[in-house]
């Protein structure tokens, strides 16, 4: 049978009937009209689209391509691989194939009848190589780093996304409840990890986080258990772990748990892109005094947090006055890490990546606005005995903030 | 407790009783040699290494900072961010706090007494935006393309890597035999492919791929059944499944497995950053007699890859073989994809990343050399109906090649 035949038949049922959801025309159209208001104010005459998730946001396929949008008139998604597959899952009419790089500026002529003048690009992602390349094929033509506009339209998510991001909330609670279960002395860090990791995809979780950097990764198997839960690593986070190797040195470990150990779980869930991001304490029987005093701190951090997100707030502040929370109330040395190694959020955005605006941090003085979607941790750690913590995912209306990981706040004594 | 203190006085010991294995200094000490041989031919006076896995490979850390490697004298590692660990677990002499990519020059000039007039950087994926600003803080200095040089070390793999390898393997099978047990109808391809990685992760898989791209993201959960199997998409791969939704559109899906389906599994096992990849077929109950046959097909094609194998043979000239072999054998129209669709490699060179030199493919035509492991991976496809394949990693020998995924090549009927 052909390919394209089979596809055009049979993809989208089946893909529906297995519970995949396509973005609208409607919600694409919205995008793209915050989008052109963004440009126009750089004088941005077009813009292509290089990176997964922006192309995603701007298509509603992930096929590997690139789409150019022009400041007026119909966007042009030229397609790599698999073009009839694109044509399913993106509602935009002018979806042509690209046989190579080379043929870019033609399509681009093609659908337009000319070249842009003022070209933006994702210089904040986008190779060197491929700049070269490009400057090449647009000759004569300005190429501007168009990711601020990227990510600020991406700042404030619709219903649509937001919906997928509390079915997201919806995976990661099974995730935790199942793993009330099933936690046991002796297990390592990394087997109940991975456990917790199949739960979620059996619940249609995509296994991969993702990160708007070159050499940060994300991952879910972030289980740290009694010591492992002080060490600080790469990542921009209070804590670490040990990790399984200097190849990959966070997260989960083959540590054995212990009784009476804090059990740190941060999981982060992905359902159609979207991500929500959360922590829980567990404990094999009772925990010790310390880490109850932590978490209840941790806890009463973030309380305060969501109470002060409102429309107008300012990111900045909220975490300012984090800081003087956590030091009256005896934290001042641990909170969001040891000293020296002290990190400078109490909440980063989070969407299709997890480091999108806005970030509730030192030196990010903006209000925060409604549709706004992040995630508030506060963590306190202790070098050589572990760390206490707690996560939600929260998006913001206009009266404050509605919880998108709703599970139970207590610490998981199992 | 000092972080700093606890770092020096646990971190190495607590980390080796967990399975770590460091990079010894001979190891670094040989792969700087061969660096600077090729450096010394591109006239790159010094090397700033940015990317993960390069960064890794010749400092043995994934600690956040930057490595300096001049043509002469100790390399310079620039920690961001763990500082005490990177020197735990880099064995390089000269371990130095980076608070700021702006210390960059001086660091480097206090370190050397000058900064060096040509640059090598890895421009196939440095952002343009780090660009940018390494011109401006290295104002004078000619910026050159170094990774063809950093991709071309390390293509050939030590004793070293090639033991990792080789525990990945061991991962790998055991995956596969415990996976034989699990299987049942009714079961979701992601349901089952969660319970592989679980498998696999607490035997120490880290159950992140890489690859070198911007876009391209590797995974585990390749379980594609029936008419799944039949699907390509985004991926330079033969067929690319169903997936879960069009923000992952590749892969496991939500759709259960029934009996008599051909099921292909293509399962890439981490181990330490070193990576291996294989595929085999399951089934629940008996396979049709088309599939049997196109799997003949595939070991056929795959078996004659291994003999041909050998050093100084010509990478393209085997893909080619097997062109002809494929077509022999009738199956022109659906070896390696669909028409039209068609992949052009039979092997990827891998390790710590999926898309390592060499490739046994179209337009590569080069010596295969004692040293280089690859993944052969023959498959056959049929749109509508599903697909058939065989995959396994191999170091390549003085007399031929070595499989580094030992597991039973049947078709797993269970």
């Amino acid at each position: 049978m052909d390919h394209s035949d089979w596809v055009k038949s049979n993809l989208k049922d089946l893909a529906r009937s297995l519970g995949f959801r396509y973005t609208p025309l409607e919600e694409i159209e919205g995008r793209l009209k915050r989008l052109r208001i963004g440009m126009e104010k750089k004088e941005i005459e077009a813009l292509l689209v290089v990176q997964k998730m922006d192309y995603y946001y701007l298509s509603g396929t992930t096929q590997d391509g690139l789409l150019f949008v022009p400041s007026e008139g119909a966007p042009l998604l030229m397609s790599r691989r698999e073009l009839e597959r694109a044509r399913v899952e993106s509602p935009l009419d002018v979806v042509v194939e690209m046989n190579s790089t080379r043929d870019l500026a033609s399509l681009i002529n093609t659908h337009r009848g000319r070249l842009p003048q003022h070209l933006g690009l994702e210089l904040d992602l986008l190779p060197v190589k491929d700049y070269f390349r490009y400057q090449d094929l647009f000759q004569g033509v300005r190429l501007i780093d168009a990711s601020p506009i990227l990510r600020n339209i991406r700042r404030i998510k619709s219903p649509f996304e937001i919906d997928l991001m509390r079915r997201a909330g919806e995976i990661g609670k099974k995730v935790y409840e199942e793993g009330r279960k099933i936690l046991r002395e002796g297990m390592t860090e990394i087997e109940f990890a991975g456990i917790l990791e199949a739960i979620a995809k059996a619940q249609g979780h995509e296994g991969l986080l993702r990160v708007r950097s070159l050499n940060y990764e994300a991952y879910t198997w972030h289980v740290l258990s009694g010591p492992n839960g002080g060490i600080v690593s790469q990542s921009d986070s209070p804590m670490g772990g040990l990790g399984l190797s200097p190849a990959f040195p966070v997260g989960a470990s083959l540590k054995k748990m212990r009784a009476h150990e804090p059990i740190l779980v941060d999981f982060g869930t992905c359902y159609h892109g979207y991500q929500v991001d959360e922590t829980r304490m567990f404990c094999i029987g009772k925990i010790g005094r310390k880490f109850v005093d932590a978490y209840n701190a941790c806890r009463e951090i973030h309380d305060a947090v969501l109470e002060e997100a409102r429309p107008g707030a300012d990111c900045e502040a909220i975490f300012m006055k984090t800081l003087h929370l956590a030091a009256r109330l005896g934290y001042k040395e641990s909170y969001l890490g040891p000293p020296g190694l002290q990190t400078h959020f109490i909440a980063h955005g989070i969407g299709l990546e997890l480091n999108e605006l806005p970030f509730l941090a030192r030196g990010q003085s903006y209000p925060l606005e409604e549709g706004m979607t992040f995630a508030v941790e506060p963590k306190i750690v202790f070098p050589g005995e572990g760390s206490a913590g707690i996560e939600n995912t929260v998006v913001l209306g206009e009266k404050g903030c509605e919880v998108l990981t709703p599970l139970g706040q207590e610490i998981f004594e199992v």
